[in-house]
């Protein structure tokens, strides 16, 4: 088989190449932080030699970067539990979590984000990604009568996830879960 | 007279250094952001000869440190506009100024704080000073019965200023004066 057409065959090398580096990052920014992630320990860790993952990822950025967008491929969407509040609860839950993980990938990814300009685009898009995925919350609350058509989707999000952000990435604080829960509650009740 | 005595003494020699050193790092951060902030630049533009801030703060963190300090250090506090809604939105109008500035020095130490954990430190530590004296606003709206006396200060603090630090800095996606004014509003609607 030519190379070109086992490359573009979903589910092919390439592809299986893909995951196995992907997971590898996932797993030494886990264990070792943005500063501890190196190209070598990636091919060492998934098996693919390091020429190969040179050649394709060019540096720790570049890593990061394809980490970010197969996340964005996958199919995440957010939990329906019949409620705004509910909804905003459950998304809240999920960020807190990832943030407080220890290691949490999402912390590291943010940090890599003020070292490389291809980082920060990659963690813009992401999030723009995850935001519109996440605005189902709101056009589903609309459907069932709960908030007016008018509700700028963003803001309402911003409302309940920002705070999480700022207290655990930015001030460097703990937040509870129950904190988290509750900014979901202020978000749902301000529309 | 013995050094120490100068030293010690408010607006001597030790101080006017600190300040002019302090000044320089604005200034030297604002067109150059954290990646061009250089001991030798700082020494240029002060005046200050190069191995005296070498000696004193040692590196580009601690002189990031120490412009933290001094900021936190100064007489700082929330305007007084004579409601809870508008003095969030007067507390959100500075965030947003200083967020939204080309270039802006919040922004560099942000970054910077992504570096090196002294930065992170003393941004933590500015932080909670701020919030402190920010808390006021929420005080004075307790003395004038406009909300409860078992409001949690922070997580409203958190309501209104966190959309801004996450939407600028983290999403790195612009926000109007408006939307920052709206988070004040939402914020002080929901206690």
């Amino acid at each position: 088989m030519p190379d070109d057409e086992r490359a573009s065959r979903p589910g092919g090398r390439t592809a299986r190449v893909r995951s196995e580096v992907l997971a590898a990052v996932d797993a030494e920014l886990a264990e070792h932080g943005y500063d501890g992630l190196t190209i070598d320990a990636v091919a060492t860790r998934s098996g693919v030699h390091r020429t190969t993952v040179y050649r394709r990822w060019k540096s720790v950025a570049g890593l990061l970067v394809d980490l970010l967008e197969a996340g964005a491929d996958d199919s995440w969407e957010p939990a329906d539990t019949g409620s705004l509040e509910g909804d905003l609860i459950a998304v809240n839950r999920e960020i807190h979590a990832a943030l407080t993980a220890r290691p949490s990938v999402t912390q590291a990814v943010i940090a890599a984000s003020f070292r490389t300009p291809e980082a920060a685009d990659a963690l813009t898009q992401f999030w723009i990604d995850r935001y519109e995925r996440t605005a189902i919350v709101v056009r589903r609350a609309v459907d069932r009568g709960e908030i007016p058509p008018t509700t700028d989707a963003h803001q309402l999000l911003l409302t309940a996830t920002a705070p999480l952000y700022h207290q655990l990435v930015l001030l460097r604080r703990p937040m509870t879960r129950a904190s988290a829960d509750e900014h979901a509650r202020i978000a749902a009740a301000s529309v």
